[in-house]
């Protein structure tokens, strides 16, 4: 039995997040069906992040098992002659067996869009938080900054998260301005249940005076959930890179 | 009776081109049916391109007359109010009496985007021409170079364009290479019907060893449609800027 990877990309827009499900269609369910008829035989698929309904992936990894005989370097242009386009497949890997695309990854690079313009741009519907309100964007920058390293985040998790620890490490965590666009680009070892939204909506609640400019570090040691904190919306975030170990390379 | 200029913005995918028809919704009915609901009273809008289905607008101008007495800097956000969010009112100004935003634009710019990587980007699907297909981009960047200057265009219009003239100035026509795209953008006094679209075509024809690569000036020369050429999809068409006299600036 083969050991398959793929990397892909997806518009989150039209998909109830990446884990199947009974309410709506989602990404895992679209690859599993049209693996299925590639490969003639069921399939499951393991994705590398649980991506929430309207979250979008710049570069995702997946993993699957199956008997076919399909070369890896046909696979992508089969499965993108049957996908969607929201969906595409740019590369599909033979993989050790070991290799699974959650447990394996050692860490992950998220995006986040804000569009702080007066006006919300009609080619980012969908794709950016519009938030026309006044920012202080020297508060802004500095409060990505200070999600730097190993904390327990158990105030950036929202309800419904199912973890042993909340303990994690964020490597980098920084602001940028890109097009009259504000992006937030945050690297950790991992990210619990909606935690980049929260620490988003903190950091513009901060910005925008509704929180003390201090308020990262207080909730880091307060280490739970505080009435204060917004939750931004899932359309600014993207899920830009995935890392995996040495012999785990896509 | 007011004389209102709007500047606007709009993801052109779910319309069927800007001017008002029966076989589907189109930008100019929604947005005099919003202004009409708005004055109160009915509203024909004067838009500066008749865009086709599918195509975009970075930055579009029209007009209307009105006896509101909503101030111009108040329109925008009533307007943005009421409109799907794939168009966008960023600007509202009263113009002289005379102001039409078509017979008076001294010219326009139109960029085109064309994605030439294996795998079409899922961010990019109606919003470029996605061509995986070997191109000499040297070729490619001189054919366009080729359309500077005044000439008679009717090699690259449609049929069912209706104009007195197939002249036009061409000031400046050039690829450019950005995140993986190339794009054309194109400046000129006045277009013809598709034809931007036939002149990015004539440049894919020539980059792919279609057609010879002296075959810009030669249909200059020629003056009427060659079957040769294609017309490439309105998907990566963009109008980016409308260019007016000093009496008509927005």
């Amino acid at each position: 039995m083969r050991n398959i990877a793929l990397n892909l990309a997806y518009d989150g827009a039209a998909y109830h997040g990446w884990q199947r499900q009974k309410n709506g269609i989602t990404v895992q369910e679209v690859l599993e069906d049209t693996l299925s008829k590639i490969v003639k035989a069921p399939v499951t698929v393991y994705g590398c992040s649980r991506t929430d309904s309207g979250v979008h992936a710049l570069s995702y990894v997946a993993n699957f098992r199956a008997e076919t005989k399909i070369p890896e370097g046909k696979l992508p242009l089969a499965l993108n002659a049957l996908l969607p386009p929201d969906i595409r497949v740019y590369k599909a890997k033979d993989m050790p067996e070991d290799f699974h695309a959650r447990f394996c990854a050692l860490g992950k690079t998220y995006q986040y869009k804000i569009d702080p313009r007066p006006f919300a741009d009609p080619f980012l519907v969908g794709r950016a938080w519009h938030y026309p309100y006044a920012l202080d964007k020297k508060l802004l920058f500095s409060a990505a900054g200070d999600f730097v390293g190993t904390h327990d985040f158990a105030a950036f998790m929202a309800a419904g998260g199912q973890v042993k620890s909340t303990v994690r490490t964020i490597y980098d965590c920084a602001f940028s301005e890109e097009n009259g666009l504000l992006i937030m680009t945050v690297t950790g070892n991992g990210f619990l249940y909606n935690m980049v939204r929260i620490m988003v909506g903190t950091c513009i609640s901060i910005a925008g005076g509704k929180l003390p400019p201090d308020a990262v570090p207080h909730l880091l040691t307060l280490k739970k959930r505080d009435m204060a904190e917004i939750t931004a919306p899932p359309d600014g975030l993207y899920l830009k890179q995935v890392y995996f170990g040495e012999n785990h390379q896509i």
